[in-house]
């Protein structure tokens, strides 16, 4: 076997990688200290609670000059800051309560997980503490299996935490930013779009940063132990991404029925029956809708994104692990995958300069431009980045595991392999916007079908949802055929990281959105003028695209990332073909296909029934609350945001206990073969519905906006808010938010966790699994 | 090789066939005497294009007697005769010439399909006419290529001629029998629904009986030239199933789009805009409507199910051909499929007379168990004749090809797999009804669900739909499991046999929806009393659910048969193994399982668009014609049947060259092994789909019809037609309208026809295939 080094020395590696976290961490600090000039409070007060940890540049150099800018009336207007402060305050103190009584629920469940993963792998080898020959390195000793189940725990924990941590910055840094943006939304478009831009920067520099940093740490900590046992090290690491994907789905599932749950509550009473506005302080339902952009689109997205950077490291190292890296113990090209990740930070770093400081935004029509500018040079950037990385941190020539066989890449296919996946982001990303934006046919074609109301509206979104899956399945196609044919699943993991590699922008540009969302609803209720919830919105329906492009990423990198990790699955548990001509195979595929169907019923219906249980109480309190739809007397918010809460409590065990226990069901009685199949199912069937989801949800969303901007002489004509086209319109927006913002996102982490867990357990399954077809 | 005999001799087969095909057509013939003895026209004059044929029973024999029987008003009024003539008069010219229409379309596109097989396959042995050794009987010598090349398109042909037949043939006894079930119900609901009962098992007889008929005699002509080589025999007869469903394909196509722009379009203006009850005679769409339900419901089902008849026999066939039978030249175990089919007949002709003779349909409420009982009894008599045939019909020991082995197997193992098919449908029946029934809760809390407006009921809707996925996947999936692992691919093929066997009674009981649907339109138009459109609802209400049923069983069917097909194709091609963990599979299997959605947004679109042309129409009617609101004038039905034709021709051939291209374009250029991944994506994929939008769409149209009903106080407290939760509910409906009757049941016949179509040219793909990777 060859084992020409690569050009990088070991040290440089152990070097590049903790530096590149940590310019990523400064970096997001240097953002937040520019967000945090903007000052919420106008007295020297403190900030409440959500102000927690961004004390740096408190007292910004240039705080007297911004009141010299006044562009806009009520700049000077103290008390519409007091109420921007006071509705923030709001806003975070319930976000804050409800993650910490989603994860104490979810840690709960998530304890449980631990203790069978360790009772589970443990017992392969009868809790033994003798080392065992190794699978793949032959001749060679490996650590006990008892060793794997305390460190795969250990991993499990670590990425669990670090999911949860990230979804609860994320949160943390948006109910910050978001009256912020308010609130420079005054002096103009472009001010507002800074602000926002930069928050949600720091979340996505935080995250991409952190999530590398303890992974890094997580390997060289462990190897402590390990020593030589490359296998049984990064086996155990694997736990780092199931942990983090577990923390993802109660965070997605959760935090996506809490948030729809309140919009959609909100939204039919108020916009539908008693004709005020989205966002108006009237309506008691509108506090738990803005703290569910906050939970759901923030912290969720966040740790489902995290969860998939954490998985496709580990599915690529595994694999690597078993290759010829692993087995000649070179380290630096063993690290490739996270010198990826640390190249891309340095990428993101100089991209987010050209939306900062490079450029300005000036007008509403910029803002879409300059966020899809992000994109390209994100992905341009990274281009050279992965060529650098390919080029000094792999030997020319070494081999790649493929499924019972050694088979022999060069460095430069694997940059292939890189760019492939990295350019279909770009590509899924631009499908994305073209499907979900109203500057485009498809939207508009939506809004019209509004003319005759909401039944051909909602024909049109469904079948603009089915149409926009065509090019970016052809996309992961073609990824998939050309990564898989260079380097087999190792291939397809990094393509899968290449995707995720420009993950801090595209957090960023993500995080955007719901932020601007926010500050338009605290536009709204802080009584703030027309012309800046004009200018909210208009960030606002740059942000549904952006949203949409971030959910297409999401949805693209989860099914590179659950085909490496099926394929490393694959590998773990012995097998070396997956028939679909075998009964146990295609049942499987089947019954896999079915399951993102079950899972989406459950999550739907959940956000239905919430809903109802929200307009009850919302109609409740406009009847019985004197004085309510006058604006003389204030609504129990408090309410509202309780019953978003304990419903999604309640309503996200059974989904995520169908996800969670699906494969260890399926890997113990029916066996490896028919998860394989379960496995392949669940993610071309569930890939499909989860874009079409998205995307029909957004166009609808954006075929809304579109009729109430009246930017063109035919929105216009379908316009104004409150005409028949646009109640129908509403409509189809209400159908549009469980499946963009709960079902459709939700689905990714099904088909990445489902695979992440079965590769966790595959040793047990390939020892044990399959005890019905045994014993029959 | 074993080669026991079956206990039938061949002779007694070459008659058990063609006798139960003639019994078949006998009872059909004698229900229609019967249906005929409704008189429609009052005074001695022809009834129009639609009695052609139907001449039988003219001068009944208590013709006079009937008017004895006065339970109802109107009775006598030969005005309401005459104008229920008149009517269906229209209806039955507007089908017949929309037919016309879509088969000299769909002919063209047929003939050069035709060309295309004859073409491809003679070219594989350069249209050489010598004969060659054979694939599979080592040693013999078979026919060459172009012979097969020329059967293959003559069964093709006939194929297609006898679907075309089957759909006309339907669509003129439902447009014969839809007046004479309205003048019924005159006399009560009894009367009505035996008449639409027997009409659709006219159509039901006439439909198994022919398609068994029709196989039987081309075998044994084909017979004639090709003597002992059986192999080529039935690679040659597979083209009858590919005729048969490609004629399908259009059928549903263009008369699912055909009838939902007309529905949708009449609705949206009639029920929604002006207020006017729905087949109200002042709305111009409303025959084009009517017209729809006979193109569409009936002749598109009708074909399908045809089809699916067709080509479940061929795939068993085909298998069989290379297993033991075929190989020792057996003749009544190779005509064990047709023996099923023969013994179904009978098994049904029992079955009908449960609802027609032994017991009587006297209230509403007893219209629903009375179809159900339909589905239990055919159920457990086919079971005993099932048991019978594989007695009779089998050796005890024979051998089944098993992709590229020999696998032993037992004819009792044989029974079980054809059962459990057969039970499975069942299973899928009942679960199909209790989803989309308004006895049940699911369509209830639907209902229910319209009181927070049209959002709620859509999120229900289609959460209701996802979930009605689950128990019918898990009882496919038990059912190829056992037959798949009994008996290989022959036995996924005896299962799909199994679950169509009763498919007299089925197809029966789902044309009985669509004649009771044209029956309560009929009964509006006439201006009859409110109670006799009550029945008509009635009796419409139960054919909602009996065609969600239908649908059930056609889904199920499909998907077991695709299988089978699949099964056949994969061997024919010489592979044998289809491994996901190859790229080329991999992909297949992506893109494969993306195709459904591409079909679905193509014929939603279509719906969508004409609708609107239709509403536009309908629009322009109403605010042109003087008196049209008022009843004083008439309406220009001919503009908008003539929209729904054109739009329907236009629109079926993007949605059909997509569905018939892909298998060429794909084996041709990406070769076999990526053709495979396609068909099983697309069938693990699609069969969701369609199962869970025709659910949603029955369910749909229940709520509507529960609300409208008001039957219990529940359902009162949301209605009555015309409240806020009403409208909401005919949003929902409208929406379910393209779902349940275009896309939806347009994907059984995309994941058949390709694996049908696929099998066909295996031979060519085989030898000529994937030449994009030959020359990379």
């Amino acid at each position: 076997m060859v084992a020409a080094a690569a050009i990088l020395p070991e040290l440089a590696t152990q070097l590049v990688v903790p530096v590149a976290a940590a310019v990523g961490i400064a970096f997001a600090v240097l953002q937040w200290v520019l967000v945090s000039k903007v000052k919420v409070a106008p007295e020297p007060r403190g900030e409440g609670g959500s102000a927690a940890g961004g004390g740096a540049g408190a007292g910004g150099k240039d705080g007297a000059s911004e009141y010299l800018i006044e562009e806009e009336e009520g700049l000077n207007d103290h008390n519409v800051v007091l109420k921007c402060a006071e509705i923030q305050t709001a806003i975070s103190e319930g976000a804050t309560s409800f993650l910490f009584t989603e994860y104490k629920y979810a840690g709960g469940f998530m304890t449980v997980f631990a203790v069978l993963i360790f009772v589970f792998l443990g017992s392969i080898e009868g809790f033994s503490t003798k080392s065992q020959p190794c699978h793949y390195s032959v001749g060679k000793t490996c650590k006990p299996a008892l060793a794997n189940a305390a460190f795969s725990t250990i991993a499990f924990v670590l990425g669990a935490v670090t999911s949860l941590v990230s979804g609860f910055l994320g949160m943390k840094i948006a109910t910050y930013a978001n009256a912020r943006t308010t609130l420079e939304a005054r002096k103009g478009v472009g001010k507002a779009f800074i602000t926002a831009f930069r928050s949600g920067a720091v979340m996505g520099f935080l995250l991409a940063a952190s999530g590398l940093f303890v992974l890094y740490v997580a390997i060289n900590l462990f190897g402590l132990y390990y020593g030589d046992d490359w296998e049984g090290l990064f086996e155990a690491i694997t736990g780092y991404g199931l942990g983090g994907s577990s923390m993802a789905l109660f965070g997605r599932v959760g935090g996506g029925i809490y948030t729809k749950a309140a919009d959609v509550g909100a939204d039919l009473v108020g916009k539908v029956e008693r004709n005020i506005p989205e966002d108006d302080p009237r309506n008691p339902a509108v506090i738990a809708d803005n703290v569910g952009d906050n939970v759901g689109d923030i912290a969720g997205m966040g740790s489902d994104l995290f969860g998939s950077y954490a998985e496709s490291s580990c599915a690529a190292l595994v694999v690597a692990s078993i290759s010829s890296f692993g087995i000649n113990h070179q380290f630096t090209p063993m690290m490739y995958p996270l010198l990826i990740s640390s190249v891309g930070i340095i990428a993101c770093l100089i991209t987010t300069l050209f939306a900062t400081d490079f450029f300005e935004v000036k007008e509403v029509d910029q803002i879409e431009p300059a966020l899809k500018k992000q994109l390209i040079i994100s992905t341009a950037v990274m281009t050279a980045g992965i060529a650098l990385v390919s080029w000094l941190g792999l030997p020319y020539t070494f081999t790649i595991f493929n499924f019972g066989a050694q088979k022999t890449v060069h460095s430069w296919q694997l940059f292939l392999c890189v760019a492939v996946g990295l350019w279909a982001g770009l590509v899924i990303g631009f499908i994305t916007e073209y499907y979900t934006s109203n500057a485009y046919s498809p939207v508009q074609d939506v809004a019209d079908s509004c003319r005759t109301g909401a039944a051909t509206n909602v024909i049109f979104g469904l079948a603009l949802g089915y149409k926009s899956v065509i090019i970016p399945i052809f996309a992961i196609a073609f990824s998939i055929f050309l990564s898989f044919s260079l380097a087999a699943m190792y291939g397809v993991a990094v393509a899968a990281l290449g995707m995720l590699s420009t993950i801090a922008t595209g957090l960023a540009i993500d995080a955007y959105g719901p932020i601007s969302d926010n500050a338009g609803g605290i536009a709204e209720m802080a009584g703030m003028s027309h012309r800046i919830r004009e200018r909210t919105d208009a960030l606002d329906a740059a942000g549904n695209t952006t949203a949409a492009i971030g959910k297409g990423f999401a949805i693209g990198s989860a099914a590179l990332v659950s085909l490496a990790l099926f394929g490393a699955f694959v590998s773990r548990a012995g097998i070396t073909t997956v028939d679909v001509l075998t009964p146990n195979v295609f049942i499987g595929l089947l019954v896999g296909a079915m399951l993102p169907y079950w899972f989406s019923a459950m999550t739907m219906k959940s956000v239905g029934s919430a809903a109802l249980k929200m307009v009850e109480e919302v109609r409740r309190q406009f009847n019985t609350i004197p004085g309510l739809m006058e604006g003389t007397a204030k609504p129990d918010y408090a309410t509202c945001v309780k019953i978003s809460t304990d419903a999604s409590i309640k309503e996200m065990i059974p989904p995520g206990a169908l996800v969670m226990l699906t494969p260890l069901i399926v890997g113990t009685f029916f066996g490896v073969e028919t998860l394989s199949g379960v496995l392949a199912g669940a993610l071309v069937s569930g890939v499909q519905i989860a874009i079409s989801a998205s995307n029909t949800g957004g166009a609808w969303d954006n075929a809304k906006k579109y009729i109430e901007a009246g930017a063109s002489e035919h929105a216009k004509s379908l316009g104004p808010k409150g005409s028949d086209c646009h109640k129908a319109a509403v409509i189809g927006d209400t159908i549009g938010d469980p499946l963009k913002d709960t079902s459709g996102p939700s689905l990714n982490i099904l088909i990445k966790l489902m695979a992440v867990e079965s590769l966790v357990f595959a040793p047990f399954f390939a020892t044990y699994g399959g005890i019905l077809f045994k014993y029959l």
